[in-house]
């Protein structure tokens, strides 16, 4: 078996996700058509791809990793197929590097963390030219109040008030090494950097801290969710377009 | 008459430009469309919205400035205007102000400058999130004969040689106050700002600075074209979708 590290760059916003789905064209499915396109494999070839973080649909990724088996047979260098994977995939996805790895290589238990980044638009009037990779939200922001949410959201806690319903893992302790909000004018980065995140976490966080910032939440508020993991009472879930998977460290 | 002066944000991917044509959707057009909508005005009643710059099909605007006279009659409040129109604009086009201006205000005249701004992406791979509103251009580019290139063009020159084949203007001699160009990782601006540009001028004058950081044009040759205007030996016309409309000085 020979098994390939690749970092993939894309704009989600036409795709389903990273996940194959039923319905709808997911980034996986996009990965694993190019794979077989360049490999010249039937359509029925299985192949699955691996990725270090499941991107909901419409969130991006400049720095995705993902993995691939292949058989030992294909003696393709790596850089062959980084040019074949590019010339057969859509505008919108790209293969920034494709590399050997070890056998079996499992991008997502091999993450020792990664970089989420969610970029708000703060501004009267919605931006032609940054609404595709930002969340429009009009009205005054305090930065002050959502620096100190940021940093009241650092650190190891439970976080099962900050995931969606439909969340199904056992464990919800996660450690963020990092949280913190800067603004640029309109522009506001959120940076999210931890381990493992559950469901809707880093939307559900960057909403608190949103809401935080409009004073239609209160830093007391957010520590009750924190401690009594009450759903109901943390943030909006802040929309998918604003989102990026930046980086992923191995 | 009453004349309002609009702030103008866009993305062009879309467009056929600027100016209203017989085929597709124009910038211009789809402005008059919104003011018609909002005034509850037929389909058929004549109005002119008049740009401070004709930007090219696929070129972006961050601050276009815009004129149009309406009749006297007319008393909705110029922030009305701004919420009217973008409710009725589409979501790649957005008016960032309104305000009341002298009666006749013609942007184009008015403006004293102008600030354009191309990016290109000097990577091996293309940048789906960077690929809408950049030129992606592989391979070494030396910044040091980019800059040196940018010190020659600035200034008071014949830019004949620098403009498509039908442009039509008679004076050909312009002024560039500021012509730089930086890089940041994999992202190279080049900012253009002068009085009065020929057709595709900025576009060629950047087609002609990777060429020359390339090494596919020497600084004489850019001196010759500037004495002799050659359009034929000065570099390629840099794509569209690179270039934006960044200010207009009023």
């Amino acid at each position: 078996m020979r098994t390939l590290r690749l970092l993939v760059e894309y704009d989600g916003t036409n795709y389903v996700g990273w996940q194959r789905q039923r319905e709808g064209a997911s980034i996986q499915g996009a990965l694993e058509d190019a794979l077989r396109a360049m490999l010249g494999l039937p359509a029925t070839h299985p192949l699955s791809v691996r990725g270090a973080g499941r991107t909901d649909a419409g969130v991006h990724a400049e720095g995705q990793v993902a993995a691939v088996d292949l058989d030992d047979a294909i003696t393709v260098p790596a850089l062959g197929f980084q040019r074949g994977l590019n010339a057969h995939l859509p505008p919108d996805i790209a293969v920034l590097s494709v590399q050997d790895a070890a056998p079996g290589f499992n991008p997502r238990r091999a993450a020792r963390g990664k970089l989420y980044r969610y970029r708000i638009w703060n501004h009267d009037t919605r931006s032609p030219l940054h609404g595709r990779y930002t969340w429009h939200v009009r009205g005054f922001l305090d930065m002050e109040r959502m620096r100190e949410g940021a940093a009241l959201l650092q650190g190891e806690h439970d976080f099962r008030g900050f995931r969606a319903a439909d969340c199904e893992r056992r464990t919800t302790r996660r450690l963020l090494r990092r949280v913190d909000a800067r603004r640029q004018g309109a522009l506001i980065t959120v940076d999210v950097e931890g381990t493992a995140f559950l469901k809707h976490m880093v939307r559900i966080l960057t909403g608190t801290l949103v809401q935080l910032a409009q004073g239609r939440l209160t830093l007391d508020e957010v520590r009750a969710v924190l401690e009594h993991g009450d759903r109901t009472r943390a943030g909006v879930t802040a929309p998918a377009q604003g989102l990026t998977l930046v980086r992923v460290d191995l």
